[in-house]
């Protein structure tokens, strides 16, 4: 197998094992190579900033503030189609709190949906990886009570994503498998 | 017609006549129209920021600088299609300088035209707002060694947008013009 700039990630697989990359590096890293690669265009949104007092002559911000986001950090085309994501990082092993999850980006993935969109939240519980449909999230809100959901239900409903050497967290697979393989396209652009 | 919010946006109308709304903040109000409507989702990416010096404490940002965008500004899915465009204010009322597009945006461009984007151009030019699509960008760069596009590649080749009550700059319309209508679908969602 043929690996361009393979030393960096090589590099970066050790940094995962011996140090623990978050997993906005591990989604950024493997968006670089789907770039690279020429398999994907996707972008993490910037986070969105209210400026308060700037010097445009040094174009210099000297106060700000972080605002909240109204739709998820994650979009760009794959395949010819629009994919629109959200990761999330559990603290519980045993559960993920629907806390997470703002309102206003539960609106916002009835929308994408409602137009098309592949959107989906990737979770990192308990040391797994899981790509959750979005359709599957909005099943669950509708039809429980409970503020957070268990470990099974990922396990039952999600598709785990495998980890690789290149990239480590390889999630368009998991989108391959979800998504294509069932509609019967598995390669190509459409 | 039926126009919630009527007053919101005749009042806009009447600022963007008697103040001049600039190009963003008419392609904002047509985005949150479109919102409103249930007609497009698509957002204006925040600005990259880099930060400096931050009291996460406070939620607040002590010093940062603006960074250079890769992509273009605006973003989403329209009728199930990916779209991603980038609007422009030209100072000079006779051509469009190409310095107003960034190398790296240029790139961009291609990519997402390669995997089957909907991307173009707004560009207000001489008091009138043009649609000129990637495609023809690309073809004018690699077919001139000029530095600016003349307005008369905008009149020929470009879709020029024409001003409405609500959305003022109903752009989308002429995206039904030049994407949609030749390749047969008119209505409804893909």
């Amino acid at each position: 197998m043929f690996y361009p700039n393979g030393k960096k990630y090589i590099k970066n697989y050790i940094n995962y094992k011996n140090r623990g990359m978050n997993l906005e590096s591990l989604i950024n890293d493997a968006n670089d190579y789907y770039l690279e690669m020429n398999k994907a265009v996707i972008y993490k949104k910037p986070t969105p900033i209210g400026l308060v007092d700037v010097d445009y002559k040094k174009g210099e911000i000297k106060k700000a503030f972080f605002k909240e986001k109204s739709t998820f950090d994650y979009n760009g085309i794959y395949k010819g189609k629009y994919i629109d994501f959200e990761a999330k990082e559990s603290k519980s092993k045993t559960s993920f709190p629907l806390s997470n999850i703002h309102e206003h980006q539960i609106k916002h993935l009835r929308r994408i949906l409602d137009h098309g969109a592949i959107s989906f939240l990737i979770v990192n519980i308990n040391d797994a990886y899981y790509l959750l449909k979005g359709e599957d999230l909005l099943f669950f809100i509708e039809t429980n009570e409970r503020k957070s959901i268990p470990i099974s239900f990922f396990e039952k409903n999600a598709k785990k994503i495998n980890l690789k050497i290149r990239p480590i967290l390889d999630y368009l697979d998991a989108v391959d498998e979800v998504y294509f393989k069932e509609r019967g396209i598995e390669n190509g652009k459409s």
